[in-house]
């Protein structure tokens, strides 16, 4: 399986705050380096499932400075430049325009693949081949690409796109036009979008030309554009990183939702049903794993009576249940959790209250 | 406060194996050995309380072989030959036994006092009176002396006795005699006790004088007689423990309140009130502490987030509780036990399980 096209580079966006998944998670190891399922960390089943497509020195990661060597080391086999380090959170769009201008800067029409981190895809084969229609669709069309996940359950978890008029484009993926990006909606609403057949997950990839970016950054987030421009005509490598450095602390965090794709007109979708999860809870790991007969998900040392639906994970040390039910129990090293599976969006309050201790530092 | 008599001797039996207070509790570290309460060891707080009432050489504690060296780290000052090591449990009544052939080894017409390791008491002074006293009925009467505490709610956990007449005894202490000892009662008769006044806990605390005991042994629990005689005749105080160690393991296990105490006449109890809970399980323990605003007990480094009437003991890491009630959450080094509080006597079931485990001893 030869790289698809020559002039195309992965971008996967790592930058994580390691909120969701406290205490496997923490500030140190955010989601993306957590081995959740399939015995290695995100991040690197992100990378191993480019192999192929994209040689090595077209895959570049951005994540935060503090991360760069956990994320080297999750990320075996790139080159060093490509991990791009910011020096504080801005949110998605800088880090799309910052993707942006180093591509530019080593071909001005090359195309650059938006990647995410921290979700798992079953079927990476399959994800490969829309990644190779999709590249074909940005280097032919002015358009941008988005991955539209077909959904298998009226998720309220992840924002929806409605499809429009599908494309001719004669490639094995099918291609939508896109009526419209909505937030995560209530059930309800989750219901009716699914038996609409319209709606698909977004999956918060984009496929696009570095020029089409450049388009869409200087029409709606002049900032930004300014910022891809610079990098664009850095001197060198080192100088480009030197650059984000510089400018990072100044722009104004905006996702790239907001800032460009709400905006935009030429959006398509690929229609995609390669196994996606974003998991972003205790509760969504469970059906990732063979459950025992009381529906327990139990991960390290466990022992269990009377309990029910719980997902376990347990480093280092025995977890026992006595008779309850529908709990996520995560102790590592330093803590432990306990919590109601559905109730696991509070966790970033608990987080404050964690924030607020004098050894706070010992635990996030 | 001098000792009351020259003549008794305290027996704290302390063989407790470390189950209900599971992971705290261990085969290694039996509740006699926590700091539930006060900050000392359970077993350190029944010996402190003898003090001004017993000299150190006439305080006994008996223990398994295998917690003589944390036995004597937990009850410093007493003579290491007045810790008895069991080679094997035998039950109550054989040490009980053992206890009655050491004393009377030194003095034919000593008081025993069989006293607990594992209760709390919060009137140390009020307990020495009625020991005080307890010591001078067992002097001049041929009885046996028990403990009865003033019950202050319908316990369902403890056995009871029910008190008769009330005997002219002139001391502090009121006593009666025993009509009968009952077996811990379901809820409702334990209400129909309360309301009588006539029925106390039995607090498991014996005060009789050795040949008293010696004769209640023959007529009882011949077996159990002959090792006291034995012991008794011994040559030396190591002899006698030579010989606790040979004669154990062919011993019939039996408690002190079947062999001998079920089949007695000479009885009395003494009516006590100095604050008493034999801490049986974790949810008996929240009592004994401030609960925070959501009725919570929180020992160690904790934080919640409406989380309701939990109590928590955190060694060492930190816990995290989102919305959960009524839980005991314990964590030690080597295990974590979430259990709701009513369902603690179900440990023992899960130790079992545990048990079965290849790596059990890294958490029993």
């Amino acid at each position: 399986m030869d790289p698809i096209v020559t002039d195309a580079y992965a971008v996967i966006m790592a930058g994580g705050n390691g909120e969701r998944f406290w205490p496997l998670s923490t500030r140190a190891k955010p989601k993306q380096f957590l081995s959740l399922v399939g015995g290695k960390p995100l991040l690197t089943l992100a990378v191993e499932r480019l192999k192929g497509l994209f040689p090595p020195e077209r895959i570049y990661v951005i994540t935060a400075d503090r991360l760069l060597k956990a994320t080297a080391d999750a990320a075996p086999g790139l080159p060093s430049a490509n991990l791009i380090g910011e020096p504080c959170r801005r949110d998605t769009a800088a880090a799309v325009a910052s993707a942006c201008g180093l591509v530019r800067r080593l071909s001005p029409h090359g195309v650059v693949c938006i990647l995410t981190a921290d979700q798992l895809i079953e079927d990476a084969a399959a994800f490969r081949q829309v990644l190779r229609d999709a590249v074909a669709q940005a280097t032919e069309k002015d358009a941008i690409v988005t991955l539209g996940i077909h959904p298998t359950y009226p998720a309220t978890g992840f924002g929806y796109i409605e499809a429009g008029a599908p494309q001719e484009t004669g490639t094995q993926t099918s291609f939508c036009a896109v009526d419209r990006f909505v937030e995560k909606p209530p059930l309800e609403t989750a219901k009716t979008y699914l038996e609409s057949g319209r709606f698909l997950w977004n999956a918060g990839m984009f496929i696009w030309r570095a020029d089409v970016m450049q388009k869409a950054l200087s029409e709606n987030v002049p900032e930004l554009a300014a910022l891809s421009d610079r990098l664009a005509a850095a001197p060198s490598a080192d100088a480009a990183i030197a650059e984000i450095a510089a400018s990072y602390p100044s722009l104004t965090p905006i996702s790239i939702d907001f800032a460009v794709m709400e905006h935009v007109r030429n959006i398509l979708v690929a229609r995609c049903s390669f196994g996606w999860d974003d998991v972003g809870s205790w509760g969504s790991l469970i059906s990732h794993f063979a459950a025992d007969p009381d529906g327990n998900v139990l991960l390290g040392s466990c022992e269990q009576i009377d309990a029910h639906r719980n997902i376990v994970i347990s480093e280092g040390r025995l977890t026992a249940l006595i008779g309850v039910e529908g709990l996520a129990v995560v102790q590592t090293a330093n803590a432990t959790l306990i919590c109601p599976q559905e109730q696991a969006q509070r966790i970033k309050a608990l987080l404050k209250k964690i924030a607020a201790r004098n050894d706070a530092d010992a635990y996030l």
